[in-house]
């Protein structure tokens, strides 16, 4: 994702994995709505759509008076209209190649393989000189043997056993990958030092960056144990492509995950509920766990029902805490996303979602940092955002682990079993959560209050890129992110309350004003790197309306506006910032010419820019998105200003473009420095920043990206 | 599309074209929406959909009583319900493309550059026979230089001339198409003998293989003589971007398809038309027809707006006459597709289209011949349905061509000048033909009676694959494809009006009992050469269609049906035959396991199969497709039989499984002669069926398939 978001952003990065080949099978593979909303912005959200399988219901299964496991509850599994995806199963591997197809599209660097961080230091006397390359990493290049996981080598965990080489998720795009494994030995044993500007490790849970720099996880560190199977199932069990929680009487607990290419993953249950009693904290004789074993115990779960399998792609099992880091970041040079700094349990399909959207929220702020267009007090944001959401993340975990592995009440009287009516309200809440898009993603949630105060989705504080009232240090983590009195802004929430200053901005479909194509709202917001300044007139057929309009896109134009102080000279009008208009005037009698030419750009080869003016209308064949009213958007107009991942910093009136100047003006650098940065190119590709990703439980990844493009 | 899906169906073939590559730019463009739902049941709809412009209006500007042009209409440019696509605009090297990158994906053999056919024989004693091979083709291998297209050598018909090499649409993934045309020299002059079973030329309007078989084009010669630019427009003109037909007072026509990468096609009329008065018949002097004189008139035809461009990707100037073949095939053994067996104007987006249909119409009964599931006898209805689309086709272009190159009638006095309300109901109507659908595409359109008699839309009539009422000959080109007495089998139309005998399954949305995830019908229904029998049980939480279900699944299940007799043993159960049911109960409380086994099929490492049995219910995110209501599908249930190019060869009730077997008797091979077919594969390469594609201008294709996989 890092990598990802840098290419896009024309940063050069290199990127290093201890691994030697990507990954085939196995490990993460749920997907949230607000994940492939990101993927879509990325350009490959219609690959994981079409390949993955798609998770609509959630079953319940529990015990009757009998002691049988019955159906007792059908929950939509993605709240309806959250998002125009819903929540899928792809396993990581496919999920790798999406970017590694992107990054190279983008002619960024492939993946350094088999290469091991050795050493990393930082020289503090430069950490604040944005020109400095502060960061040395020595890195050693392993042979073919080092750089496969022992797991695959030994056949036994984390790969099939059954039925000969079934990799069901090997595909043909993945063959380059192993005859690039084979040449590894040819450097092997070598060394380099990267100098670099910026650095990410997302090396998972024993990240080895997070040890050099000396900071650590803090939380539980027991849990209940769990099996993972990813097989072929042949059962009997009614529900098995659903995704199902199953809570047995006495046997303990599984859920189903259905997955793409007839699999299904299991979370089995080990620990019995007996054994549960005592906390879950006894350690299990791991030796013991086995395919068969796990296999055995859900057998006992699921019975009556019977189940087997002739496939076995992939299996695991685990015991897993709830941690977060102390630190995300050191001096703003050195980051730490993913499991690096949050750990928790697998269940609520949000690890591989919420270590991606980490990056996601950084990458973009590393790039302008680097480009020369914001101040480096932008980087502070990463953490106050980022691990507000870990914390978050870690209590819903925490609680929902608890009530899934527990042993359901026999009654109301059965204190020290679950209550499985507080089990499906958990479910229902966790759900939401997990969403990365939450409850009050307006206005397709019905405002009940008994979901609002406890499901904490993303919402990022008041900060120096977010314009919303309040404190920063309450709204955040703690981390000062504040921006001077002089620059501070308020937003008019009112104007809009359906777009929420600090949440991603929700989509409804809006029509080209020149060709009448739908699109939803977010299909015109890829992921290159500019602010969009989204405003909305209103019915421009109304003189005032009109006149507004005019005057906006005579303040925009001015010499002193935002777009012209903060654009560089000779860059492509849109290069950091892309104006849009979404009017309600009726579409028939309204052209581009309407509009002032700052919402169209011409450009003396291709002509008038036909791509920014959006209205407000029915479609032919899409329905009607019905934006104003659906957001609740004020016929007087407003001027939105969405960050380059979405999420809305600030909601205004139109006649304030002033507020707008301010709002870039604390954090954003005036643009002939600007230039001076990105001239400065031709750095040798050893200066790059370099990003080391993580292996398969031991991670070890560090993200380098330096010099402008 | 023949050699793409002829290995879907894993037919062995070699497809020769004399063109050095594939197409880069300019040529045919437009894809309707029937033609997307054929590439989406190929896999690669969705890359049309993305990479395309699409286009939803269309804008009619005509003349005021000043002479001047003004917007008089907007209608919608593929009526809204008509098909889950609409009409889009794509440049034909990117649908080279797609079909390409599919026969890759299944392992078909490459387009073989640079070879033209010199010689072609037919043993008229072997057509009978099934397992001959009657045909010969004399190939021989082109140097580079003559494998390269007359214009492209030129640079100026057809390329490119200013702004040095502007090919917008050259993609990344074309490289190795240019790689590989450096390499013909080394194979130039050779010759070599092909085998083949059957054979397709798919070679153009001046059909190489047509001439050698002694047929002819029949029909007008003489037309309007119109230029094409393919531009990056600098305009003033505020449509654009929408598909317009601008009719100027005294200049001629214009019209304008807005295409992918910025790209504006405008076709322009060359002969004034005062020249058109005398029919335009009157050649114009070609050698003055460049870029420049085609601009010109367009910037006579569209003042007082200014056009001009920096850009220009293609052009050309044409004078086609409609022409329809008096043959499609010789012995069902060498056929004829495409621009061989019709001619006709490119202003209403049919050519590709239509062309490409007649080859899907092909594909599945060649192959179901050659592999000894069919009988020949299914070949005839190639030109009955095929010869009859182009007469009518031929018929529409003739009207439509006359009255969009006419002078506007000043009034209703002026009796030689066009009525542009005449025009505009010409417009409405071709568009509805265009779509390859048409007008009674149950319940979409309203059944308004002034369409239904002149919109003729693809509805194949009654013959041994469709069981529909009536005189086969009539219903067709003449061609006799009428079935044995015997196994004459009446459609029960009334059960399901909506799902009309003779044309293609109308689709809507339909969810999977096993996991609730909606699928628009059709997706259920990909090429790949099988037969499917659609059972409606309607709702089967009733006794009596419960007993009716199991009645029919013990019916299928028999050793005498359909089922049984024409599937091979040993082969997969729907290795001829998917069975599909979709029902009415309510999804929660049903099971697969309601349904008899038939409809579930059980594999020992896969389980029970999940993906055949649909409920008819609302999703939670995609609304209610409301199957049974939309078609007005009966409440008793109905059987539906659809071909494996998803038109409906029968309807009927859910009791008479027998009719369901007489149909198939009538044509279709009890399985063990198929066996021993099929059993005789490996026969060498050069005995295969080969297909030479069409160049440019001059085309030159025969396609050979030979031997069963």
């Amino acid at each position: 994702m890092m990598a990802t978001w840098l290419a896009k952003c024309g940063i050069d990065t290199r990127i290093v994995d201890k691994r030697g080949t990507k990954i085939f099978n196995g490990q993460a593979d749920g997907l949230q709505c607000r994940t492939l909303e990101i993927f879509d912005s990325l350009g490959f959200g219609h690959r994981a759509w079409r390949e993955s399988n798609h998770m609509l219901e959630i079953r319940l299964w529990n015990p009757d008076e009998a002691g049988v496991i019955r159906l007792s509850d059908r929950i939509p599994d993605t709240i309806p209209g959250i998002s125009r995806f819903q929540q899928v199963v792809l396993h990581q591997g496919r999920i790798e190649r999406f970017f590694l197809d992107t990054m190279q599209e983008c002619g960024a660097h492939p993946v350094e393989r088999g290469v091991l961080p050795a050493e990393l230091t930082i020289d503090q006397s430069l950490v604040e000189d944005p020109d400095a390359y502060p960061i040395s990493v020595r890195l050693r290049h392993l042979s073919e043997k080092e750089a496969t996981p022992q797991q695959t080598a030994t056949s036994f965990n984390g790969q099939a056993v059954q039925d000969g080489l079934f990799r069901s998720n090997m595909t043909a795009d993945d063959t380059h990958e192993i005859l690039e494994a084979a040449k590894l030995d040819t450097k092997a044993n070598t060394e380099e030092i990267v100098k670099a500007k910026y650095m990410l490790g997302a090396d998972g849970a024993h990240s080895w960056t997070r040890n050099q720099l000396g900071f650590t996880l803090q939380g539980d560190s027991t849990d209940f144990i769990w099996g993972v199977l990813d097989i072929v199932p042949i059962t009997d069990f009614p529900d098995i492509r659903m995704r199902c929680a199953i809570h047995s009487a006495n046997s303990g607990s599984v859920m189903v995950i259905p997955r793409e290419n007839k699999l299904v993953r299991l979370y089995i249950q080990l620990t019995t509920t007996e054994n549960a009693a005592d906390g879950g904290a006894a350690k299990a004789d791991r030796t013991k766990i086995n395919p068969d074993t796990i296999l055995a115990s859900a057998q006992r779960i699921m019975a009556p029902y019977k189940i087997t399998y002739r496939k076995l792609d992939w299996w695991t099992a685990y015991q897993i805490g709830q941690r977060v880091g102390t630190n995300f970041s050191a001096h703003e040079r050195v980051f730490l996303a993913g499991d690096a700094v949050h750990t928790h349990s697998p269940k609520a399909g949000q690890g591989m979602n919420v270590s991606m959207q980490d990056t996601f929220n950084l990458g973009w702020k590393i790039a302008s940092v680097v480009k020369g267009i914001s101040s480096r007090s932008i980087l502070k944001t990463y953490q106050s955002e980022r691990r507000r959401i870990a914390q978050d993340l870690i209590d819903f975990d925490h609680r929902f682990s608890r009530l899934f592995s527990g042993r359901p009440a026999k009654d109301v009287m059965d204190a020290e079993g679950i209550s499985m009516d507080e089990f499906k309200e958990a479910f229902v809440k966790g759900n939401m959560f997990a969403s990365g898009i939450g409850e009050s993603c307006f206005p397709c949630l019905s405002s009940d209050a008994t979901t609002t105060d406890e499901c904490k989705a993303v919402d990022y504080g008041a900060s120096l890129i977010v314009a919303k009232a309040g404190d920063p240090e309450d709204q955040g983590d703690g981390t000062d992110v504040s921006v001077a009195q002089e620059f501070r802004v308020e937003s008019t929430q009112d104007l809009a309350p359906g777009i929420l200053v600090g949440k991603r901005m929700p989509s409804v479909k809006v029509l080209n004003q020149s060709d009448a194509r739908p699109w939803h709202f977010q299909e015109l917001l890829p992921s290159n790197g500019r602010w969009r300044v989204v405003v909305f007139p209103g019915d421009i057929s109304k003189p005032e309306q009109r006149a507004k309009l005019d005057a906006v896109g005579a303040a925009m134009n001015d010499q002193s506006s935002f777009l012209r102080k903060f654009t560089p000279p000779d860059s492509p009008h849109d290069a950091v910032f892309e104006l849009l208009a979404v009017h309600s005037a009726p579409r028939g009698t309204t052209t581009i010419f309407d509009f002032p030419e700052v919402f169209r750009p011409y450009d003396e080869v291709d002509g008038w820019d036909y791509s920014k003016i959006l209205v407000d209308e029915e479609s032919y064949h899409e329905g009607h998105g019905k934006m104003y009213e659906t957001f609740d958007i004020s016929s007087k107009g407003c001027v939105v200003v969405l960050r380059p991942d979405q999420y809305v910093s600030y909601v205004g009136p139109l006649e304030d473009v002033g507020a707008v100047n301010r709002f870039f003006s604390g954090f954003m650098i005036p643009s002939k420095a600007a230039v001076g940065v990105s001239a400065a190119k031709p750095v040798p590709a050893t200066n790059g920043l370099a990003t080391m990703k993580e292996g398969n439980g031991v991670k070890a990844a560090a993200v380098g990206a330096a010099g402008a493009l």
